[in-house]
């Protein structure tokens, strides 16, 4: 029973801003683009930084060759890249990076921030 | 510029064990049904404990009469429950209580826990 | 056992910035008054806003003396805040406010954040 | 000013269970010595998994000495433990592993959880 529980504890949770869940639909992501993306930044998350579409897709109800075009698409409309990184030992990898979504999540808030402050602004003028 | 930052983190973050990530598929789940339990745990961690489906379809890409059919189907497949609670007023009032959803997940996890310990142990007498 | 681990799950997590860990002695605050501010941000993320000092001390090292001691001492070296809030039914109450943390710790990532670009920076033009 | 707000989250949470802020004390272990676990498991999240007594020294009120000595303590009563690993080539290095804290901590919730059900049941009898 113990060992259960420190087992569920290791599988770890994966902290995401509140925000993405409340902006994606204005960042012209649907529901399958956006479990995609939590589903690479879970996979970033457990140190497996460039999961293949036959991995993503086995977690997801759509197929190897959906996920494929789909993973095309976020790249393309600058949702995620591809990053060359080389190992210790030289060797070259590549990883995903989802930096381009955080900066068009933090370009969201901060009209919308810069929005409801003039908004005040105006009410205190009035 | 500092301000913005405090004001980011005052958004705040969601966290969710990664477990369900890689098996909300295995509990018959889909994407859209996925996103619109993540909403509803968002909704209940900023303190709204009863989002109505205007306020969860108003940030999906899905309609309300598409949201409330999912909600219904969703509290009769067992995976949220509406609780009814007493404010210290006395007052009457209902929330949603995603507690089946952890105890469906909790299943999966000691299933899957239990065939690997199973799968070692067959694996050393060999 | 199932029911142990949904319960486990239900105490919950505190998500808190990797910062404060590396710079709360730069911000001149010692481990006993880290642990009293964490314990301010537990209690209120559980939905106690304003707990007292003996609820602090019963948890940590420190008589209830110290325990107020301590607070009045953070309060005015400007770590928290007490805000006066009203209910909905008209009622003032007090709660904490760990914001002047936050912006504390901001100054310190925006200050380290443009040192180690000015470095970089002479780093390429030499 | 994006920049800034996308290098901060960069810099990460650590999502810590709540039951150690409120049963550090019961395990007898003191605010400097929470600390210094708190600090470890930082540490292991960012991708150093065996920090030195001068890094953890370094973001603490103690000296190396002090450190050190604590680190030996908390090794000889149970609460962290020194694995050996080895890596793809072969390489042996060290990594400290958190877990038998975990394991303690489930223990007193186990425990306060029995006590407090045998509570519940005791009440409903009379």
């Amino acid at each position: 029973m113990k060992s259960n529980i420190v087992a569920w504890m290791q599988e770890g949770n994966v902290s995401i801003p509140t925000l993405l869940f409340s902006e994606y639909r204005n960042l012209n992501l649907n529901e399958t683009e956006l479990v995609l993306l939590l589903n690479i930044i879970t996979f970033i998350e457990k140190g497996n930084e460039f999961p293949t579409p036959e991995e993503l897709s086995a977690r997801m109800t759509i197929t190897i060759a959906e996920c494929n075009e789909m993973l095309r698409r976020l790249i393309q409309r600058g949702f995620i890249e591809i990053m060359d990184q080389y190992s210790n030992e030289g060797i070259r990898f590549e990883k995903y990076s989802v930096n381009p979504l955080w900066e068009k999540l933090v370009d969201r808030f901060l009209l919308n921030h810069q929005v409801s402050r003039q908004i005040e602004k105006k009410t205190e003028e009035t």
